[in-house]
């Protein structure tokens, strides 16, 4: 097969709030090869991922992503690892480049595993999609109060595991976020598995971030989720160091293999939470998977958005059957929820898998595209670059 | 003061090649704070850099660069700094904005040095601008003897320090590297300081790296620049450690201070290479500085496109004696030496030194902006986000 088409549809809700709520907006990817279609989904910003996509050439080093993809020929898993190597070295200086393949990537990986008719985890090279225990990801409430009554709900709908994250947690006391970290735990009971995102909010601060480890560990959370910027190895090591019985988990940020396998080997990190629409899709993320069972870490996959990028989320670890916990998210907004025509749901054992069908077995919903969309038209010199295409059937 | 608008001027050259020359395009930015303007420049993809700037939010932490810098005050180094700190959390998840607000930041000194009458490098902390020695930057001929040609014009033009970058080098046999290290070498004299850059070419094979140290450490290469992608820790730690006298440099991908100081930390480089442009302006750049110098590590300035982007990335360095390399672009396109109305030229002993004038001391041409001016307009959702503004003048 040849690459034929790649097409970007940005969608968004009506109205966008400053919540930490990835699914308020998104951009779907679209790749037709050989009278197939497949679908991506970047976890990015949309309008400068389509602009990276479609911009003219700054230089030898800082080409559109396009030029590394369009026209390719697409038979094989190393045809896909070969465009990937193309577009890390073409698009070198377009720093967003890595966000905008993510989609495409996995859009590849769906077309090729229709053209199978095998599921994107087999190509990957696993023989079983094993069942993963979802973990309900929610915001932590304004008040201990509010955090209590949430995660109450989630676990009264089966989730034995519940992650609290963002919220007031680092912007008050330590007391106070103490108390969050206690009220979750009643929430969910002895038994269930308590996880904590404080999404950065320390940023390269280590005693600000080690002053909650005690409240941490009286509450038995299972890790500590991205207390610094994704960089700063220096202090999530400094932290793992300190953090006993709390894991210290992080990743999302990763926009290439390296930077998470400099999490692990530098950082010291427990679990490495990947999104495949950020690292560059499947094929990185796997190599994340590889590197982390050889080093001892568990795997998790990050998705914040629709079924589509859950289901890619979910192939590179899906025959890691010891590496059962998976992030479900239960919070999303209406595009993020219609989009897809089906959806990754719980068995009757309350777990979850990647599907066992062709490519990411995710269906798009036409209507939903068209009621989202957004109208996007970017001209340079004259020339029209991009306009929203229309999805069609 | 409060910032009242920043502006994008995307500039390009008629025709644009894959050849590795970053003056092929520019992307001006002019910010207005308190009656005065300040200008700096992006070394970016400019189409993804302005869509990060204008892009509607998609949550939270993926926010638009303009959300943390428009209406901001700034009377104060600290003023930057807080600036920095609110784009690097509201836009954490934009990839694209380190590069955009790269040029932003160095437009902020700009205004900030106008208004006190002072050079962005005493409010950085230095007391002196101390005068460098200009390597002219040049691409490696596509044969050794035209490398040789190359080479010798430059030293011939006074220069005493050559640095011969990508072209063939890695493409071919080991042989034809030494052969264009060699003539070089040749090119150069036996005085001369001799630099080599091979822009990533081994992506992350140690080995293959590792093959060309013999040609390097006969030619008397002072350093192998860029062997492996920026985020290659583990190979530029291990090339290093069997490197002898030829230093590893390397730095120029780095799009925060992190990523510089784990080439230092961990990669084991002797150089750290910092663009201005891309690093986030020249806060970030002056922080790794202060890291090189107690890690006892070189700094130098990566510049590869006009005198605006020189100026600004010689000021994070500039008072900073012992370390006296400074890269000098000698082949720059017509737009990128019209574009500034005047220029750092070498002083009678061949050296360069950061203006000793307030800001960046670098004027804007009216007449260059408007002769290589891109028309762009960006429209989502019926509402005009960016359209080319006029410079005026």
């Amino acid at each position: 097969m040849q690459i034929e088409s790649v097409d970007f549809f940005y969608l968004s809700m009506p109205v966008v709030t400053t919540d930490a709520d990835g699914s308020q907006d998104a951009l779907l990817v679209r790749v037709a090869a050989g009278g197939l279609v497949g679908y991506g989904e970047c976890e990015a910003a949309p309008l400068p991922s389509i602009a990276a996509f479609v911009c003219p050439m700054s230089h030898g080093a800082c080409q559109p992503v396009a030029t590394s993809v369009l026209g390719q020929r697409l038979d094989s898993v190393q045809d896909i690892a070969a465009i990937s190597a193309s577009v890390a070295y073409n698009s070198m200086d377009v720093l967003q480049a890595a966000h905008t393949y993510s989609g495409v990537e996995m859009a590849l990986w769906d077309v090729l595993g229709k053209a199978r008719g095998e599921p994107a985890w087999k190509l990957l090279g696993y023989t079983a999609s094993h069942p993963k225990t979802p973990y309900a990801s929610l915001l932590f409430g304004d008040t201990a109060q509010q955090t209590l009554e949430r995660g109450r709900a989630e676990r009264q709908r089966g989730f034995q595991a519940v992650k609290f994250g963002w919220g007031a947690i680092g912007r008050g006391t330590v007391q106070q976020d103490a108390d969050h970290f206690f009220a979750a735990r009643e929430a969910i009971g002895t038994d269930g598995i308590l996880l904590v995102d404080v999404g950065t909010i320390f940023v390269d601060d280590l005693e600000r971030a080690a002053l909650r480890l005690d409240a941490l560990q009286q509450a038995r959370a299972t890790w500590l989720e991205e207390p610094f910027h994704a960089s700063a190895l220096e202090q999530y090591a400094a932290l793992a160091r300190r953090s006993g019985s709390v894991r210290i988990a992080g990743g999302e940020g990763a926009h290439n293999v390296s930077m998470a396998r400099h999490l692990i080997d530098y950082g010291g990190i427990g679990y490495v939470q990947i999104d495949c629409g950020r690292i560059g899709g499947l094929g990185p993320a796997k190599q994340v998977a590889d590197h982390a069972v050889a080093r001892g870490v568990t795997y998790v996959n990050h998705t914040f958005t629709s079924h589509l990028a859950l289901s890619a989320s979910m192939q590179p670890f899906a025959g890691l059957a010891d590496h059962h916990i998976c992030e479900y998210p239960v919070q999303l907004k209406a595009l993020a929820v219609e989009l897809t025509r089906n959806h990754l749901d719980l068995d009757p054992h309350g777990q979850v898998a990647a599907p066992d069908a062709p490519g990411l077995g995710i269906d798009i919903d036409a209507a939903a595209v068209a009621r989202y969309q957004q109208d996007v038209e970017i001209r340079v010199g004259g020339k029209t670059l991009y306009a929203s295409p229309v999805f069609g059937e």
